[in-house]
């Protein structure tokens, strides 16, 4: 990761002089920031739907998806989610999207994780009984922003066939936006993306004896 | 980053007994799985708030704020947003979130980027002020969790003293929660942390000449 060690605020034993010095040479370097990502911006005009997958062993692959149906219902687009392997617990966002049925189809079909069903037939069913209706999203142009939460453990587990997943992503309507969420989201996934992020643990609370809390991971 | 190879869903050739020796081998795996997660979770079992961080130049660090705070919010918590550095547009977030006031306490206290304004003093004066704000929420036990949208950019710029800001987030209500995204967030502040993800980067639309969409990124 970047580390940059931050710069000391203004202190009080700054002169004027100094002080416009700085202002002016901060100036400059914000116009010739500006040139440059204003010329990045004109570069890339295109617009359509994305597919945006969050993956690795950090904290914040769901919440992020979640942050992005939030911002597609505050631009009026109406949102799908279909949760695959949670499911045992009620969380937070659920209970919260639940709230609004026009604007998010929320879809709960996990019955908690593999290791608590510990039956691989019965996981299996599920899977793919989740792909049915993330299918049905994927094939209906109301719907602006999906979600499938968790959809790459699986994959990874080999619940759902990633080529059949990716077709069916690839045929969905042009302007649909696309979230995956999960650890170890296949390669071939990850080639049919547009935007991909790594979640890499720094530190976590866990390991210093502190429980999940409710608002920040459930 | 891991990359697993996903396994084969079932395939139609194989027997009932190769069916039923995989169900098995698969259940066994699972019973030891669940002993060792059920070992850490006995392991941690404290609770407090907790500050994290989202930092790296990955997508994904401020929707993972908003979708902790969504989180909050449906366990009935009163949550605050307090954005640094952005405000210029109004983004999909703050159009959601500002239609439930006394859920969340939202407040843009930006003018846009730095390389949009271009003026150190006013985005010093904009900081503090920020500051002041956040202060505040840090101050009052009613907030749950509180979100410092883009803080470490600020940090980074030396728009704020570090040591300031770790003083009061250390000084909050035991159980209160703080996410605090961006780019750069300075190693003290890392430090004084719980949680700490790093975005990294694996791909993204805006290479492949895809401008920011509505609902992703904004």
């Amino acid at each position: 990761m970047t580390q940059e060690t931050p710069q000391t605020p203004q202190t009080p034993p700054e002169t004027q002089a100094d002080d416009d010095g700085r202002n002016e040479r901060h100036r400059s370097r914000m116009v010739r920031k500006k040139a440059l990502i204003d010329d990045k911006i004109a570069q890339a005009q295109r617009d359509c739907g994305v597919i945006v997958i969050t993956t690795g062993n950090g904290k914040g692959k769901s919440s992020s998806g979640f942050g992005m149906v939030v911002r597609a219902m505050g631009h009026g687009m109406k949102t799908g989610v279909v949760q695959f392997i949670k499911g045992a617990i009620p969380t937070g966002e659920e209970k919260f999207l639940r709230r609004f049925p026009e604007a998010c189809d929320f879809h709960v079909m996990g019955e908690g994780y593999t290791w608590e069903t510990q039956d691989r037939s019965r996981d299996i069913a599920k899977a793919e009984a989740a792909w049915d209706e993330a299918r049905r999203m994927l094939r209906d142009p109301s719907f602006g922003l999906v979600l499938f939460d968790e959809l790459n453990i699986a994959l990874k587990l080999g619940y759902l066939d990633v080529n059949t997943v990716i077709a069916d992503l690839q045929a969905r309507p042009d302007m649909q936006h696309v979230v995956i969420t999960g650890r170890g989201a296949p390669q071939a996934l990850i080639d049919a993306a547009d935007t991909v992020t790594d979640m890499t643990p720094v530190k976590h609370a866990f390991a210093q004896g502190i429980r999940a809390q409710a608002g920040v991971e459930m």
